[in-house]
């Protein structure tokens, strides 16, 4: 099932997909935010549209939200691809390594993005998002991990490397968390509609390729990395786990960093495609 | 004005300190959370309390939670106390150093707290809580930032130092966000009642001192943070910003990490007394 919410920032109508045409379901629940997780939402959906309840919407022309409302938490992992850690001279981590950015970071796939003030190197990373599905904690194995994930997404995890690496003694969230640095979307694939081993997923800059890699290249897998964070906290219904980034970043040296006017596309098998211009 | 909420976990009601007595006002709004700022809320629970048109309440016996609801975020600063870098053995940053905390830590001040699985340097951090009243992006001047505070509370920052430090390449969050890990309050004072230029605060270990200094020790100080973060992200009202910790934490080596049964208090001048004990 392909969920996505669309309208005006901050006045998203949620909106669900069905043999090819979407359909809106505000009736049954106002947006896709933490408490539509969990409650029987998604079985009143599909009811709702085997008995054709629901009306028809266009999204012809219509601005597409990010498909996800109010996380408690958006958690990132950095270094978890092979070859990305491979062009940043890294070393490949024992465990993930995680870091958070702020909720209201989150934007749709298309919407402009500032260049912050101050930033001399803003970065792409394409990634594949996990959007937890039901509450979890010390789960016992990654093939239970996998049962409490309720979709997956497309995100941009964004960075101002200079605020990243020089301004908060190496702890990266600084330069993660400024405004609309989490374009997502354009939908949610619910975890029953895919399969996330072996994904391709791109970046392009001004129409230039990027990143170009598959999720089977990651070090930790969506399973493994759901079963070990849930070691360490508490993963809530609707929180965003971004699951790091291939090689193709600028903070690589291959590639000059973002200035305004650039315009950057992102895209994943099965989970659609990003175009967002970068503004002053 | 003090601000708290009590009652069971979850079921928290919100009650404002008036003449040394306690009055409920959940008529006037279910929970502080980040809609009670800004919409006028404090104006009307001012004027009902004028007009005694709010119920005593009682708070013998009662569970205090945290005094705050469904903050978006929770930042915390690292390395911001002078002594406390001394005994790190760690170098003065030059900007604040911040890194966040998952929401669903937060817990009340009396709250018992697991000593999470795996854990093994358990630590505990008094710090002064900074909550935002008002959405806060590029802010002039640390003099306009006091403006954007809502109020101050006491926070027990915990750590598992060995999740902080060894699990996650250096990047601080999974050591920080283990359930439990944020007791605050037992209450909030708000920004016009309180000056945080120089407050006393402790900590105890089962009743043995650990921690005692005064926020003057901070190398940034909270006009100063609030200032600078809102040039790199834009904080939200209800959000809590945990302004770093003094000397005399377990991690210096000076003192024992904790184990199931040892109990903690931490205190600040104004902002109350915390007690919480650690359980397996």
């Amino acid at each position: 099932m392909k969920l996505a919410q669309i309208g005006p920032r901050g006045a998203e109508r949620p909106i669900v997909e069905h043999q090819g045409r979407w359909f809106g379901f505000e009736s049954i629940r106002p947006q896709i935010d933490p408490g539509f997780w969990g409650d029987g939402t998604m079985t009143r959906i599909r009811e709702a549209l085997d008995r054709s309840a629901l009306p028809e919407v266009s999204v012809e022309g219509q601005r597409f939200g990010a498909p996800i409302t109010r996380p408690s938490a958006i958690i990132c992992l950095g270094h978890n691809y092979h070859a990305h850690v491979a062009e940043s001279a890294g070393v490949e981590p024992t465990a993930p390594i995680i870091f958070l950015k702020t909720p209201n970071t989150l934007g749709g796939p298309d919407d402009d993005v500032p260049i912050p003030r101050g930033g001399e190197k803003t970065d792409w990373e394409v990634e594949l998002g996990v959007v937890i599905g039901q509450r979890a904690s010390y789960l016992a194995s990654p093939a239970e991990a996998l049962g409490h994930i309720g979709g997956f997404v497309a995100v941009d995890d964004l960075s101002e490397r200079r605020f990243q690496f020089e301004l908060s003694g190496g702890q990266f969230s600084k330069g993660k968390a400024c405004a609309g640095f989490c374009p997502t979307g354009p939908y949610l694939v619910t975890a029953d509609s895919l399969d996330p081993g072996d994904l391709r997923l791109r970046s392009w800059v001004n129409g230039q390729p990027r990143q170009d890699s598959t999720t089977a290249d990651m070090i930790f897998d969506v399973a493994t990395i759901v079963h070990d964070l849930s070691q360490y906290l508490v993963l809530e219904p609707g929180d965003l786990i971004s699951t790091g980034s291939p090689q193709g970043v600028a903070s690589s040296g291959r590639f000059p960093f973002l200035t305004a006017g650039d315009v950057v596309e992102v895209e994943i098998d099965q989970l659609g495609h990003q175009r967002h211009r970068f503004i002053a």
